[in-house]
Parts: structure tokens; C-alpha cells; sequence
């Protein structure tokens, strides 16, 4: 029974492992391998006189990254990685690697990020970047159990549409049998048709597709949103909804992932409740006071202008009472002052997480303020049709999956989040 | 504080509730109505000498499936669902439903399944409706807790890809900038590479699309895969693993979700282990038995074949040891005798519900494989790259989650599995 290296420890008599051939090195005497598999990294020691002679055909023979099964007596010895090594009484190659190898897995020389994702299948053996995607899924699974223990229902909604959901533009086009469709860019009208058909709580973990021309560190076509919809909720019931699940997962990752946290030599803060509320135009004042290019109300926040804000709050918060012209349709509008909106962003210093608003729910007021954007109302027919028939008051939000990772790991670019990025250029692999 | 209606006892003293008008009846000096949410059913009553006049004048400007709000005095009495009434002190519209209403929610007429989707928003208001997706919702975030459990990594691979999985058919082709691209029919390459990365055990649900003409009561355009692989497993680890979820997933439901079963008047049977294993050979001499088109060696199961089969056994059970030839070039043959492979079916006793396999992991072999399937090598390099360096042995499945939950409630059409079915006709809404 092959034992996880992890599970290997001084106090071990004697185990099996399966692994890659994380380095090679010959003294000698002796030679040694590191055996790496997804648990952490073991000595492998061969006495060049002690061991039999199949053995050390097989170790001279054996190239790095190769896939390796080791039976063998465990020794403590203090200089090896976990304090303990493998002496094997059987060594057998399981999958050859090809020399040279395309991409250095022991990071002693750093690749280009197009380099690293042309080869992402190596590059993710690296223990830094498979720290990341075990995060990612601690993540997203506590996330799920989280929603679903406040009693949100994991929905699935299309990803092929007929209709956008905020007008025409940044749509990747599909061609459905003999019809036109598209790649759905958000799941909020269906998650508003959900609250129509009085599911009350709602969540859905999905990708997003959006044809943006961006190619910056912080965007992809294809990404990971996590939605919720939540009615006889306003705004400030899913502000704090959104506030309590960022907390919580940050706690389940810094409770349950030490061991890939030190791995990104990352001391994790879990951000306290509640977040500061900062109402938009003081956040344009705020950001006014040290950049260069200044913003006027209306304006939407510049990545400077979110940078300067960040530093200043220093910690997660919320931007509330934006602009309704610089909100979506559905945003509901203070009824006493209808130029400000009921809508939100959480931020990280760095940037924007996660967008959200308390919902219209009255059907002419929706028309009206779709016609306001300047869309047609007849092509959001279907999306309209609930809002006639008993939709009740609901607020809800999106939040970025492969965001909230890189925020919370401090990670530069946010293909670092993401296992197979798709942007303006890459389509492989 | 609003109530969750479930919460509303014969005990209770009063409560305020939220929920749309089900039920409105008139029984002269009474007034009637069933009000739900998605927790239950309950009754108001309004004697109408008894109460203000702009109660009693909001009740008669109420329709059918507007939402409201009460607030009243709890009676215990007998005859009202849950044994218990409100008589209102205040009543508020919160949201008018028009007249009529394109589907009845009461469900007194029923209504043809195209018609029931042109109004999915109404049709899942009905408590039956609604019951399949709080289940499948249940279904989905206790498979998330259990695949965790088993140390499987939650992962999410794209859905726009450059290359089919299988070859070229069945594909929906994508307007990419200005290359073409599409979208994913399987996660299969990308989960066999992250075994190449060595995460070693993955899991993910999302979306497929398949391209197929076929419109039929258990075919989609647009389904959920839930999608395993593991490495250093074989096909019979991971039937095991498959195994345990179903028995996991069914418990799980039995307990949680005793009122939606209840609803759909189901008993549900959890499944007992280990399910049958029935070698393909042997599983059309099962069939051939009673069809009347019999299968030759090398037939694919026809659907009548799949319930004559699932009739004799009668629970669920695999068929393993198919011929290689039908089988994806992805399936390791067994050594001694290549013309079978080391593949599997899970099936229900109506239908198929996952395949799986243990994948073959030799590059050259593999190249072979899909040379034999008349495809190109070269088309899959992207793919076949992980194998020159150290890909580990390695087996998994993929389930379809509406199948799941289509068996689970013995639900005639697998629409009824999916909020917003996407079929060879069907785009809207």
C-alpha cells in the first residue's frame, strides 16, 4: 500500500511511495533522488555498494519528473527534507520523462508566464503553484457549503443564451444549430428569474464568458463567478451576507491550508466585520486627494483611483450609493433620491471583488430605466415576463472567483489563479 | 421578523409571513387565502366583519401569485393545512401578479412541457417542481462535500477550447476574436493533464455541450457533468469511488430532504454496495434474452437493451470490460487480452448514468489509439505532451448530474432535471 509522502515520518519503519523525480543528484558513493508527490517531498538515498544491482541500473537510468514507485526501509537522518530518507529495496520507473524538459519544476530557473502556461501540466507540479489550486478549491468547496448551510440553492443556469444581459457588446457569439446565440456573460437575469420562481436563496459557482479587448493582469474571457440572489433582502441584508462568507472563507483557508500557505510563505489575515461602508462620492474624494488624473462624480473608479482608496482604507470594504447612470438597469434607485442607486462593489485594497445591488422588482420602473440605457425592452422579453407576475423585492451579487484567490494570495497576475487561462491571445492548451 | 411559513405552528401567537397568493376563496362572510413560500402552505383567513376596511379591501384587489406580506394572529385549526390559520391585522401587496396567469401554479390543469418552460419561472413556483431542484441542489453540494472529503481538489477547466475531445462532431463553434473555437463537449483532456500535474485525485461540476440532433427525453444540448480522475487508481478503484458517492449522495438526500421527497410521493431506496459488476459480453446475452432487435458482440447498448438489462437486475450496476473498439481511444486496454478494456458503465436499471475508465497513460500507446479511431495525432498535441513527462497511471468517470437526479425521482423527461433546458429547439428563455 503506497503511503502519501507526507505520511512518512523519522518514526516510520519501512513504506511504499509513488512520485515524480523532483531532483537527482549522484556523490559518488551515493546517489539521491527527492521524490515529490502532491503531500510533500522525500529522500531517497542509494548506498551505490549496498543496494542490489537492478536497483542501481534503474536509478542510473532514471530522468527527473519521471513517474517512480519506491519500497524501502525509512532512516531518520536530520539534513533530509522532514528528517527522514528512503533506503529502497525496490525502485521501479512507473512513466519516463523526456530530456530536456520544457519547463524547470524545481524552479531553479523562473519562466515567462506565457512559458509556464504553454506547459501549464508541469508548471502546476511546482509547489508553489499547486499550493494555489488546492487553496482555490478549499475556496470554492467552503464557499459551497457555506452558501448552502445559510439555505442558498446551488442552481445551474445556461451558459448559451439568446440575449445578452447588459446589451450587445463583449459577447462571444456561438452558432446553435441554425441559430445565433451566445456565451452568457453573467448569470443575473436568471438568477432574478429564480427569485421570480421563489427559490428565495439562490447560488451558482460557474464560468463567465465576456469578449472584453482587455489583456491586463486582471482580466480573463473566461472566468469563475461565484452568484448569489436573495430576495425580501435589500442591499445592506446581502452586503453582509457577502461580508460574512469572504470572512469565513479566509478562515477555512487559514485553519485548513497551513501547509500551502507556508508553501506561498503567506501569513494569512482574516478580515474582521464589518467592513467599512464608504458612500461613492467620498470614495472619489478620498482617491482625489493623491492621484494624478482626478475624478468627477460620475466618473467610474480608475485602477489608480482604487489603488489610492485601498491604501487609505487598508483593509476590505464597501463602495455603496454609486451613481444610478453609472450602475446597471436592474440597480434600484433610492426612491427619496433616484440619482444614487442601491448598488455596492467589495473591494480588496487592490481592486474590486464583487459587484451587487438591491434589484428592481417593479416592472415599469425596470422598462423605464433599460429604455434609460438606451437597450430595447422587447429583447429582454423573457427576462421581463416574471417581473408581471408576483416578483417579489431581492438583492443579490457577483464575485470573482480567480479574484478573490489572487487577493487573498497577493498573486500579480490573475492567470496565476487559473489553471488554463483564456485571454485576448490564448486559446491553448 | 418574517417567518419562514414551515415555522408557523398551531402553537405560534402571531407572525408575519411573506409568500404569493396560491389559493383565493370566497365563502361569503369569509375570505380565504393559501399563502406560500418556499417552506410551506398556509392559510389566512379574513372574517370579513371583523377586520379594518383597508384589509378587507387589499384582499379583494389581491390576485392569484401576487406576493404579499401578513402579519396577524396564530389559530389552531384543524381542518387548515398544517393545522393552523392567521387572521390578518395588516395586509400589504408587495408585488401584483396580472391576470391570467400564463400557467397555473396550483397545478388543478396541467400543462405540456413546452408550455411549462416558456413560463420555467411560474411552473417552479409549483412545490413538486420546486422540490427536484432543492434536491438537486442537495445532490450537488453533498457530492462537493464528499469528493472533498475523499481529497479530491476542486478544479475548473475552460469551456472554450481549440480542439474536440472526441474528434469533431457534436461541437458548437465559437466566434473567439478572430479564431474559431468551441465549446467544451467533456472536461476529460484537462482533467487527464491535471493528473500529469499531479494533483492526483480532481474533481469538477460544470457544463457540457454537446452539438447532438438528438431530441430526445434524456438527451441535452447543455448538461452538468460532474467529472472525476484519480491517479494510481485503476477502473476498480474508482467503480468504488462511484459507488460510494451514489450511496452517499441517495442517504444524504433520504435524510435531508424528506419533505421534497415527500412532496413527489417518493420513498427513496439508498442503494446497497457494491453494485453489480456485469462483463459487456454477458450483458447482452442478458439483454438479447427478451429484445427483440438482438445485439451482435460489439453492438452499443440500445436503450431497450439498457431496460431489459436493468429490468433482470433491477438496482443499479456496472457493465465492465467492453470492447475496446467501442470505447474511447482514452480507455486502457487489459494487457492479456487488448481487444476488451478496462472500461465501465454505471448504470440505473432505466439508463446509463456515468463512464469511466482506467485511461491509458503510455504515450505511444496512446498515439496508436487514436490513429486506430481514424484521428489525428497532431490535432491532440496539446494533449499528448503531458505524456512524454511522467504521466502517472491514472482512471476516472463522468456523471451526468440531471441523469442522477432524473433516476433519483423517477422523472419522466430529463427536462424536468434542468431549470432551463437547452435543446435542439429550445434557446429561450
Amino acid at each position: 500500500m503506497r503511503l502519501p509522502i507526507r505520511a512518512v515520518t523519522p518514526e516510520t519503519e519501512s513504506a511504499e511511495i509513488v512520485g515524480w523525480v523532483h531532483e537527482v543528484r549522484d556523490l559518488g558513493g551515493l546517489s539521491f533522488f527527492l521524490i515529490r508527490d502532491r503531500t510533500g517531498i522525500i529522500q531517497v538515498t542509494i548506498p551505490k555498494k549496498k543496494v542490489p544491482a537492478e536497483i542501481l541500473d534503474t536509478a542510473r537510468s532514471v530522468s527527473r519528473e519521471s513517474v517512480v514507485r519506491v519500497r524501502g526501509t525509512v532512516k531518520a537522518i536530520e539534513k533530509a527534507p522532514g528528517g527522514r530518507e528512503i533506503v529502497p529495496e525496490e525502485l521501479e520507473i512507473i512513466s519516463t520523462a523526456e530530456s530536456p524538459l520544457p519547463l524547470d519544476v524545481a524552479e531553479k530557473v523562473s519562466a515567462e508566464m506565457d512559458t509556464r502556461l504553454d506547459s501549464r501540466f508541469l508548471d502546476a507540479r511546482k509547489p508553489r503553484v499547486r499550493a494555489i489550486f488546492f487553496i482555490r478549491s478549499a475556496v470554492t468547496c467552503a464557499a459551497t457549503a457555506f452558501l448552502a448551510s445559510r439555505g442558498c440553492i446551488n442552481i445551474a443556469t445556461p451558459k448559451i443564451v439568446a440575449a445578452a444581459t447588459e446589451g450587445g457588446t463583449e459577447l462571444f457569439p456561438i452558432a446553435y444549430f441554425e441559430k445565433e446565440a451566445f456565451m452568457n456573460q453573467s448569470p443575473q437575469l436568471y438568477k432574478q428569474m429564480m427569485m421570480a420562481a421563489g427559490f428565495e436563496a439562490v447560488f451558482e459557482i460557474g464560468p463567465i464568458f465576456r469578449a472584453e479587448e482587455h489583456n491586463t493582469v486582471r482580466h480573463l474571457n473566461e472566468a469563475t463567478s461565484l452568484d448569489v440572489e436573495v430576495s425580501f433582502a435589500d442591499h445592506n441584508d446581502v452586503m453582509e451576507l457577502l461580508e460574512d462568507l469572504i470572512v469565513h472563507v479566509y478562515d477555512h483557508v487559514a485553519k485548513d491550508c497551513s501547509e500551502h500557505l507556508a508553501e506561498l510563505e503567506i501569513d494569512l489575515k482574516v478580515p474582521s466585520k464589518p467592513f467599512p461602508r464608504i458612500p461613492y462620492a467620498e470614495a472619489i474624494e478620498i482617491a482625489n486627494k493623491t492621484i494624478e488624473e482626478k475624478l468627477a462624480f460620475g466618473d467610474d473608479l480608475s485602477p489608480a483611483a482604487e489603488r489610492a482608496i485601498g491604501d487609505t482604507v487598508g483593509q476590505h470594504y464597501f463602495i455603496v450609493d454609486w451613481p444610478t447612470d453609472i450602475r446597471p438597469y436592474y440597480a434600484m434607485p433610492y426612491p427619496d433620491r433616484p440619482e444614487f442607486c442601491k448598488a455596492f462593489d467589495l473591494m480588496h485594497p487592490r481592486m474590486e471583488l464583487s459587484s451587487g445591488a438591491q434589484r428592481i422588482h417593479d416592472h415599469d420602473l425596470l422598462v423605464e430605466r433599460i429604455s434609460a440605457k438606451g437597450l430595447s425592452p422587447e429583447s429582454f422579453e423573457f427576462y421581463l415576463k416574471p417581473f408581471r407576475y408576483g416578483m417579489p423585492p431581492h438583492a443579490g451579487w457577483g464575485l470573482g472567483i480567480e479574484r478573490l484567490v489572487m487577493t487573498m494570495l497577493d498573486l500579480p497576475n490573475i492567470r496565476e489563479a487559473v489553471l488554463f487561462p483564456r485571454d485576448r491571445h490564448r486559446l491553448m492548451p
